[in-house]
């Protein structure tokens, strides 16, 4: 058996754990060989490949991002995308795919899945957005980043008692926010999953003032802050000018509106929390979760993702990946949403 | 209402943000007052007090330890300690306790339940062998903190084409191992749960030599290694002399005298996985696990605790935590046993 | 002797690693009384004062910030600034000042002490540029967490093949970013010190797309990218759109008119570099200044500050503080300038 | 010019700075070729290579420990050593030796330098207790890592009314110790140039104890506690048991009987100083000591080593470097050492 290989869609601590450990427990398991598809679909799609095998793995697992790359290229868009696919792995000799990714990704997966091809997937997203699993590798990470750097905000903030907003990725799920706020203490914290009531957090941005602390607001890129829907790149109008632009920096302004005197600064964590190495949890589940593709591969089950349930890792059916959107439920934005910490 | 919140046994990262959660959503939600009892069941036996509201709880987030302090004084090893529970209860005023701890702490909780006092717990312990939950705090910090370690130790042992040997904690139970070895990429993890075949670990750890590589083990202190079960601490013999000591040291002595020439260093980790600021999951999960404590407190659900399910933080009797330790199950020990990383 | 202390500026980590220090040497060797001004100048101006002995200054030395607060209020910039000091320190029975900031609190301080009161000061910029000290408390954690920031930027950016762009503090001094690139193994440093040639710096991103890795390039604030200096915050122009932002946005526009389909992400770090927890090296300059500075009071050396010489901490003029920014110079710069790392 | 680069001695971080900045510089300004000896002064004697590029070095910066390996052989122990690495450098047409360590192998270069061998170096150790240099790389890390698990092991100790004793590296200089117990807020720091008064170290701690606090103190493994120098590694006397171990646990075992009912834990951290990622300055500082070394090669100045000097990198005679160990002097201890902390 001949396995290729590819991560798709925009990088995340972890992919390189899933890897290493498919292609490690493949070789010795099972006496599999592979090849690296480079850049996602865009390497199979055209043939693109590096080699792979366990002693160019070994060394990855502590390594962020992913050695194979990655690119956005989506073969559905395309009318032949799925016989180019299967051609190139005919050319190749290759028997099966590993497809590690996010919606995307595993959408094409499952439609190769359909049309016959020898697939299975990991699920991969830093936003935690997927509903098929309990939670997707690179999320760990990209929290504690982001709490790693709310924590030297504070500090600064508290010394010269200053609103500290710090803007996080998230455009259609607030998780990262969500346990970003709840993890660094933040007073305020704006998902995309909820309308803002910007009195009622210039109230709070008012009260920690008050009590001589510095506020710390979290914001999701997504956040509906300043009536629209914010983008993760600002826009330019028809003059060539940057619109107002991230959500953050949107939240300032309304604050300020608010708040005469407020003192504030924004800061955009952006890919800051995609890269660096991963976090030991996020190496586990990234291992687990290329063990337990591997092996469905070994056993024939196609078309099946791994899957975190509790503390188990299984495969479940690709499909389960690419449907609805897992967005923050009411109830857990409801834990702390009245509380002025 | 007037809640007592004690913390016992050893201390592990996580244990303030419990305390910071239950205190302000008591505060604000339900108008509680809150009274801390310092040093575990130690001072409610001798009502050794200290204030505990919102104001000085706001800060300890992410403040490694228990603000409260901590004893490993058992009210279930004296004649009357419950009632001398009881007895300072009343005369502090004290309605309700939230009790925070492990397998020690919540059996004495149990007990008080059983004898009508009301009481409420969370669960902590750092090597993650509560049953009743899919996860403690304390547990993610350590395994991050023991992987940094590794981490550091490999890149030595590679310049040296040394053997690195990591001795964590863990007595009864591997979890620590297991997810340090998981993470770290060890070639050789060792468990209490399982038998040691030290000639296999010698031909592992020869094997990663010959190909250029540095071994890494990493050792529960209480695998068995050299024929006997370890203990924290090094024994003294009736001389007065040390024994051989903790695990690490043991297999040290067994791979040497199994691989001539092997060239080792062992490294104790130790109180190191106890403290320090909690990782953002921890933080996430204690505070989770106060907000539940808490709610259940207010819904007159005594008897119970906080514990994790799926993604759920929800309350369980405590009797289901003071039962079988949580060891490491076989499944989890094959996913990986017969790799040779 | 009674001592006042305060902290004027942007703060940075390593403040209150002098406060810890004065006031206990100060304490102990001296007998002396502290009391501590709140907001910088601010707090001497309106005699603003929060108590300051060892037991409050005991657990500080890890906290970022100044537990004072700080603020830029500058006495100089009114009529009768230095009077109301000098009437607020003797309605307050404050004997001597220990002024910790950069060149405008020093700037006073040398005025106060050319006016008579008795004042002694130590240095802190996190941008490292005044001149009569090696280093300055505060840039050393800076840079770490800047490079923290690039490690984990880079591998994203390599595995998209995609150039980050880093922008950091320094709108005159270019010193974070010289040290930040020459760590994180930037292909390209722009400081406001030197002119930049935008087609050689194309050309080197090209060159290093072109070899199959990903570029990194740290940016100061204060380069001199699209033909004018930056500045640290976007303006806005007549219409209240946003004028094209910071450096390291102007460098994205620039390269990507150069460079066909490049493909760049910005991340401006800000205020990530003023907060957290000191790094080892910042607490120590920092201890070490405020045992300098104290001694220098009980010795009765006024009018100077503590100043790193090598590996000696040693009391220079205050004067020599607050003349010639300290800007990297051209042979720093000429190290690796011709170097494609 | 073909150049060959060898690391000796026990690694340190930083190291993998030098080679790749000496490389890099060494191909690009001069058109050098590089080859790699591997395994120190053993790689040279026995011709024992490994290809040496920009390409290779490139991915290097920020990786622990050496990709050339290291050992201890010193050739000066051969009758023929010189003769040896004359021939094989012949053999191999290799111009000149880049060495990079501590006083073994500097002391090595001086002796080939003094034959007639084109030498430079670059000095290493991460006890810091070179007297040519301000500082040498790794001393930082090791330092930051000291200091890193100080803050840990503290909040353990205050939640449990413990003295937490660190061991750290350094059997003759108390660098690190000095450091480590600054930055960390040490209430005792032992150091192998001091004596060490157990009656003031036991009134010490039970001060702080007396005040509610956790006493830490951080103990040089040279340290003279219990009347003899401690070494490294603990000894086993003639029946094979294990003598009473380090300067950690001897002190612990001395504290234990002059203060009743202490509680304590032990930490030595050994090997976990040496290794993991460079901290930012000594990255800097190996940078520029592989790029001061090369530039000596080009112009012909062997014999010489790389020391910093204030903020300055110079080359100085390879004779200093092994003169007189430089080791802590009385100023440094007179800073601190009569403060209660």
């Amino acid at each position: 058996m001949r396995v290729g290989v590819l991560t798709g869609g925009g990088d995340c601590p972890g992919l390189n754990a899933v890897i290493r450990a498919a292609v490690i427990a493949g070789a010795q398991r099972y006496g599999y060989e592979f090849v690296g598809f480079r850049d996602g679909w865009k390497g199979v799609l055209e043939g693109l490949t590096t080699p792979l095998d366990p002693a160019r793995v070994r060394p990855i697992l502590a390594v962020g991002g992913t050695i194979l790359g990655s690119s956005r290229t989506n073969p559905l868009g395309m009318e032949d995308g799925i016989e180019r696919i299967r051609a190139q792995m005919e050319r190749l000799g290759v028997d099966a795919l590993l497809a590690i990714g996010g919606e995307d990704t595993l959408g094409v997966a499952t439609a190769l899945h359909e049309a016959g091809v020898k697939v299975v997937g990991a699920p991969k997203t830093i936003d935690n957005d997927l509903s098929a699993t309990d939670a997707t590798f690179g999320f760990d990470t990209a929290v504690q980043t982001a709490v790693d750097a709310c924590d030297r905000l504070h500090t600064t903030g508290a010394s010269h008692h200053r609103l500290m907003i710090v803007e996080v990725m998230g455009r259609h799920a607030g998780w990262i926010a969500l346990h970003t706020g709840m993890a660094a203490g933040a007073h305020v914290t704006l998902l995309p999953e909820e309308p803002v009531d910007l009195d009622h957090v210039a109230a709070t941005v008012a009260e920690v003032l008050e009590r001589g602390e510095a506020p710390l607001a979290v914001v999701s890129e997504g956040a509906h802050v300043g009536g629209e829907e914010s983008t993760a790149h600002t826009e330019r109008d028809a003059f060539g000018h940057v619109q107002l632009g991230g959500a953050g920096e949107r939240l300032e302004n309304e604050l300020k509106a608010r708040i005469p005197g407020l003192s504030s600064r924004v800061t955009v964590l952006g890919h800051l929390l995609r890269g660096g190495t991963p976090s030991a949890g996020d190496r586990i589940l990234g291992t687990r979760s290329g063990l337990s593709a591997i092996t469905a591969v070994a056993e024939g089950r196609f078309g099946t993702m791994a899957a975190l349930r509790g503390t188990d890792v299984v495969q479940v059916p690709l499909s389960e990946a690419t449907g609805v959107l897992k967005t923050v439920p009411g109830s857990r934005v409801a834990e702390t949403s009245d509380l002025s910490w």
